[in-house]
């Protein structure tokens, strides 16, 4: 299946994961835009298809899942119905449990949305656990 | 906490659960009204709730859990932003692991979609399971 | 940008349109499996973007929406987080402001979803609207 | 309608407006918790009811609509299928286009969830429109 759509998962540009993102009905607001809180959705896909481009899949973490801790959000113009966007992500810093991540949603090159997100390693009970070097190596 | 907002889970009324749906911004496309897709969430909160009304709470159900298997949609009219909406549910049949519901979603008294739903209990390994008579005995 | 991503938009075989769609964090549930009234959003997603493929875009409708009237589905199989789906989607009859589909979404073949769909052509103020020759011509 | 669901768009406890939110399935995700872009979906919940019971409806505002400018997110410990929530929403200060608040979800007086948002009131075209001082001065 995956052969038959290539870039399902979006494509590296340099250190940057690239993920193309259609806006549909479902991501719209009465107010003609997409409404705010989709473009965390936005950035959860790039951050779900930026691992597994690295091979990190969600089932191979077993008890282990990635949770947003923090984030900063500066919605800086709408996307509209059609649109066709690019969600964009690159690793800041990386220590212990915890990744950072800047996150960008563009149109034709243009930045529409920007974050600062924090994420963090946890186990079953949500303790905080340091990330293993088989996944920070794949971040190298 | 409950007892601080007494009618979150709405009311029965005669043998018809009520619960009311406020419209917010999340719940609209950009077409300026209800997406069609989110009658279906307001449907499924009021099954939840009138379930949470009879006693049946999710984690009471331990392994088992209330799967839709199938249901027939009828997109009446729109609803719109800041509408307060009531969902009905009604109990129509019962037997084995399945139930049969009515519900409608209206607004002061018009019905703008009405269901009919078939959900059917299911364990952890998606197996039927029948309906203990603890459950089925609150339906009466 | 969509000469970028070729299949974004999904792909014709023979009369039935494909789209693939991947499943996030976002569309699943604490049941461990899609959220059933996320099947209604990917076939929003098949129909819009078998539009697109046929040359009818959202804005060339202008005033002119298509709305789901009714639906009648089939749950019959989970689909779970990471899964790769396909939604088929293929028109089954037309007349008058009315068209009829039927939809799959499928996982390697398996069909875990299915719907018939009837759509409407309305105008800004809900009014049936025959559907132009300019576009029942682009489903032939 | 209204008079029927007294406590339908929250209450102010002081001069913080307090909206109940219970967790439902679609809120949820296979993580077993909320999903983490919805604190956004209940927190725009809290700041409409806030807004409706100053009096400021979406239809009052006519051509003019508050939109999110900027966001700062701390999620704190997860929220649950069944929980009873309060969004609790404070005005921290008003200047020009733009209104800041202060924004929890708790439960049980816990907060699992914390934001600084700014809102800006603006035109159909985007523009920045100064808040009128009907509306400012409600806020007061």
């Amino acid at each position: 299946m995956t052969e038959a759509w290539p870039d399902i998962a979006g494509r590296m540009r340099g250190g940057t994961h690239v993920l193309p993102v259609r806006v549909y009905f479902e991501d719209t607001d009465f107010g003609g835009v997409v409404y705010h809180a989709n473009y965390l959705k936005f950035c959860e896909r790039g951050r779900s298809d930026w691992l597994r481009l690295l091979g990190i899949h969600h089932h191979r973490l077993t008890d282990l899942v990635f949770v947003v801790r923090h984030m900063t959000c500066d919605f800086r113009k709408p996307a509209r119905i059609d649109d066709l966007l690019e969600v964009e992500t690159k690793l800041v810093a990386m220590a212990g449990a915890r990744i950072e991540l800047a996150q960008e949603v563009r149109r034709e090159g243009e930045t529409l949305f920007a974050a600062a997100v924090t994420v963090a390693l946890v186990d079953g009970e949500g303790r905080l656990r340091r990330i293993p070097l088989s996944i920070s190596a794949s971040f190298k």
